[in-house]
């Protein structure tokens, strides 16, 4: 079938059911970051590959709302789909539902897939026209007109030690039974993937880049269910988990396990990581808590073990960071090298090291007005060769058995601008005011977002995305439930976290410059005003000092970026041979 | 009656319609900051005069639940009452619900008098006790018990003309009226006294420092009532308002209009301006949006007129604050000065000015240690002599016909020490980065409040209290919805709004120091990154800068501490005769 016969099929269904409307969005009933093939519905009806975006298909109208990241790409493959992209003006606002409530009659009906609709975004369609008494249905017709759907993976997966994540199953079940019983929940359903991962101390290989299982948990306060394809694990394995108390059901009995909860339940759900079909299964009576996971605060607080591993694999990553550069500087401008090479020798270099497992992210490496593109991913298309000459921007990270990495330098490359420097030394001067924060027990991440940002803002300059992350441990590259933004999320600074600081400054086809280190929560200073925090950057590689501006620094800024130079040279030499360790002596020399 | 038999009165009355618990909020219908004599139980049962804090009475328990600001103060009061005292760990929080899921029994009643809680508290009071099947019953006891219980206010009321105010009423109903269709919205109640005075372009003497009327308003797309004690207004201005389409009802006929809405109503009420008594009138079928007031949003944005009059305010007072710098310079250790004495003198300075009203808010003369106690204000037994030794803290501010001010400033008075000058420099610093902070359009109050805490936590200093709070137009000096604080308060700082930059240190038992500038929100420089936004500072007083420690200081706080000055001396001065034209000369030269 071609995209248009495909729109005319579900429009077929959708009028056969009196539907006025049907939204596909891109997500899978984990609310995952990287879908599985078989939630792929948008690049099969629409062609569109971007990683976000959602339909909205009416008698007609039939649109794709993305962000600008996607626009040029969208364009070109929405072309002669009979979809058309309308712009979002603000990235991962759902704009469409306004639109809905502009277009749709007075009583009108809706329908999605619930599995692919978040609670919170399944409650929002329901508050957000109640003013047009709109009714809502349930309908996969994309799932009723795709032949040959791809099946759901059913890759490996394992557990992990104990001694490998610090902590063992039933005490981490015993933290959550406790902050279930504290809000006065006797049920929890956990859908989220990296939750799945962590409680379970479970990995595996269902989707891209995150080493998770596509399951369900159930978790009462005298048992737990998971809901799993069991053929994943081993005998072992599954021993493993059910002499820890936990029973092993198939993946798609769950619904039927929420219909008959008892109607004195009172479950905790949480409405960001939960989809509405499972909400929905929930019947009259049940009292529903929409409180975020207690394993998503709980992951996000890494233990002894983690951070030591963590502390490795930062070592190692830097190592293979060294070389990488090392490398580039001597390859440049005499073999053939590419954006798509170049992040291909840059995971090998990793994948040198011991108990690598794969890269923790698709790497960015943009060359040049590439490095502007947010979120630019080298495609055999749009491949281009790096020369000597201008900037080159590389976002990369790998997942090792005993931690994740994620780190973004800029090299330049020769024949820099004036704008190069400056704008580098200003992402530099951001990323160490972040790096070098000390701030309040209390503490949230938009608070540690205005710090970094405020020396750009001096100069009138900004970036659209986020100032960083929370990044788990053997686990997804992006985890919450902290984030450093401009967004109101009122969520602590806790010790203990790891978290990216990545500012950036973007001119539109010029060059992009982000550099961004890890770092962890540490205690400070203690006194009569409060107990302060700061931050250790966990992140090991050098920082290219050749364009860095020194009247634009102050004398603080400087002392950082030396001592952290310092530091990477003491830990990251020892796994160089002599001409590499010469090679990261001159790169981190003091400036 | 005695607290403990009215303690026991209470009790009682609990005991024969089966309440397990009595809750008791300082509050009044229209969450006002300050409460008309007849919502002033809580003095009225404990004998405790604090500005909030909430009583809750079981049949074996009666406590009070303030914050830290009270602790010493609420001992000695309620000392014999009956009640004890329960410190708040947070400000503000209602943790007394907490306490109340612990102590009541399943299934058990609590009551409180509906119009002293907000919609808010309301629905947070049934949703945190729903896993008790807590029962809730509108009982205001404390009315039943209180003979002689003080008559609401009827002082008189007046309405502003439009070349004052800038902008008509029915103007600005238009512009509401606007926002309500676009939230789908029919009908408005508002409950702020705030909203009320902004909406009628209506100012009265109903409460202390606040210059609003009690009255509500109920507004629809074809029409508005608002339910006032009318005589408090001339003749006039009852036509006045008749011929814009107002029409005046009794201030208690509210709630039975309310019940009469029609049921296919949607009605727009703000949770945190409406109590929950009112809410609850409306019947079911009713659509009840709970969002910010329209007025709320529009009031903040200030028109040409309101900052072209607030001006003129601040130069009024920034004189008056000089005239009162010169006397205390001159008279210390020569007459007696206190802190209640000082307070007087310059409130005499203020009423010197053309168009006084009155105070803002009660004076805070606060000296050495007593400006290290937030929200102190000098009463006849805490009053001490001010004498030429440390540092005197002063935060006042003026009602004028033509705006309102709230500065505050903190006078060395000699022999001061190194602690006392760097603490002085840093609060200065502080203030500065605030003021000359360049910001994004869209940047919130919590991203304002990190970059002014900056360089306090630099030095592991911090402040209690939020960095600073909207500010009225001839009107309440503390308004909403914008705040720079460190909550999570997704309100972006709009164009032409006012509001404080108040950072501060406080050492107990030694000193407080708190510099406070009100600024205006002005446009800056726009670009392919952004739309930037700017402070500009309306007060316009002297800032002593004789403990000033430059090498503390960066150029760029230096440069603006020099203009800024410069300004008040160009503006101030002319409003001067020569000798306190040479006083603020010396006071605002460059450092």
């Amino acid at each position: 079938m071609t995209h248009p016969e495909k729109l005319a099929a579900i429009r077929e269904l959708m009028k056969n059911e009196g539907v006025d409307a049907y939204i596909i969005p891109s997500a899978d009933p984990h609310m995952s970051e990287y879908l599985p093939d078989f939630y792929k519905s948008i690049p099969f009806v629409t062609g569109f590959t971007g990683s976000v975006s959602t339909v909205v298909i009416t008698p007609n109208f039939a649109g794709l709302w993305t962000d600008s990241r996607y626009f040029v790409q969208a364009e070109a493959q929405l072309k002669d789909s009979g979809f058309e992209l309308v712009k979002l003006r603000a990235q991962g606002m759902p704009e469409y539902i306004e639109w809905l409530g502009e277009h749709l009659q007075q009583g009108g009906k809706v329908a999605f897939d619930e599995k692919t609709v978040s609670v919170s975004l399944g409650l929002l369609l329901a508050q957000q026209l109640a003013f047009k008494e709109i009714k809502f249905q349930h309908s996969d017709y994309v799932g009723r007109i795709w032949e040959n759907r791809p099946a759901l993976p059913a890759e490996p997966a394992f557990l992990l030690p104990e001694e490998v994540v610090g902590q063992s199953v039933q005490s981490k079940l015993a933290v959550i039974r406790m902050s279930l019983a504290k809000q006065h929940a006797n049920y929890h359903l956990v859908s989220s993937l990296d939750d799945m991962a962590w409680i379970f101390n479970l990995r595996g290989q269902d989707v891209g880049y995150n080493p998770v299982v596509l399951s369900f948990a159930l978790i009462s306060e005298s048992d737990v269910k998971i809901y799993i394809d069991k053929d994943k694990l081993s005998a072992e394995d599954q021993q493993t988990l059910a002499n820890q108390g936990v029973t092993m059901l198939a993946y798609d009995l769950l619904a039927s396990d929420l219909q008959q909860l008892p109607s004195s339940s009172r479950i905790l759900i949480d409405p960001k990581r939960n989809c509405y079909y499972m909400y929905k299964q929930l019947t009259k009576g049940i009292k529903i808590l929409l409180e975020t996971n207690p394993s998503t605060h709980l992951k996000a607080i890494k233990n002894e073990v983690e951070i030591a591993n963590t502390r490795k694999a930062m070592m190692k990553d830097g190592a293979a960071m060294t070389k990488f550069f090392k490398w580039l500087k001597e390859n440049i401008g005499k073999v053939e090298i590419t954006e798509l090479s170049a992040a291909e020798v840059l995971k090998n270099f990793r994948a040198q090291q011991e108990g690598f497992v794969g890269e923790s992210f698709n790497t960015i490496a943009g060359y040049k007005a590439h490095g502007a593109l947010p979120h630019y991913a080298a495609t055999p298309e749009s491949d281009v060769t790096v020369e000597a000459d201008g900037l080159f921007l590389v976002d990369s990270g790998g997942q090792y058995q005993y931690g994740t990495t994620d780190i973004t330098r800029v090299i330049p490359m020769g024949n820099n601008t004036e704008e190069e420097s400056t704008d580098y030394t200003l992402v530099l001067k951001a990323m160490i005011e972040g790096c070098k924060a000390r701030f309040p027990k209390g503490t949230c991440g938009y608070q540690i977002d205005a710090i970094t940002r405020k020396p750009m803002w001096e100069y009138a300059l900004n970036y659209g995305h986020g100032t960083g992350h929370g990044v788990g441990y053997y686990l997804n590259v992006h985890e919450g439930p902290h984030i450093f933004n401009a967004s109101a999320t009122p969520i602590p600074v806790e010790l203990d976290t790891i978290t990216s600081i990545e500012p950036g400054i973007y001119r539109i086809g010029k060059h992009g410059i982000r550099i961004e280190n890890l770092v962890l929560t540490v205690k400070d200073e203690s006194n009569e005003f409060n107990e302060f925090y700061a931050f250790e950057s966990l992140t090991l590689a050098p920082i290219d000092t050749t364009l860095v501006k020194k009247e634009l620094l102050e004398t603080s800024h400087i002392s950082w970026l030396n001592n952290y130079h310092q530091q990477v040279y003491e830990k990251v030499s020892p796994l160089l041979n002599e001409e590499e360790k010469a090679f990261l002596k001159e790169m981190t020399k003091p400036i």
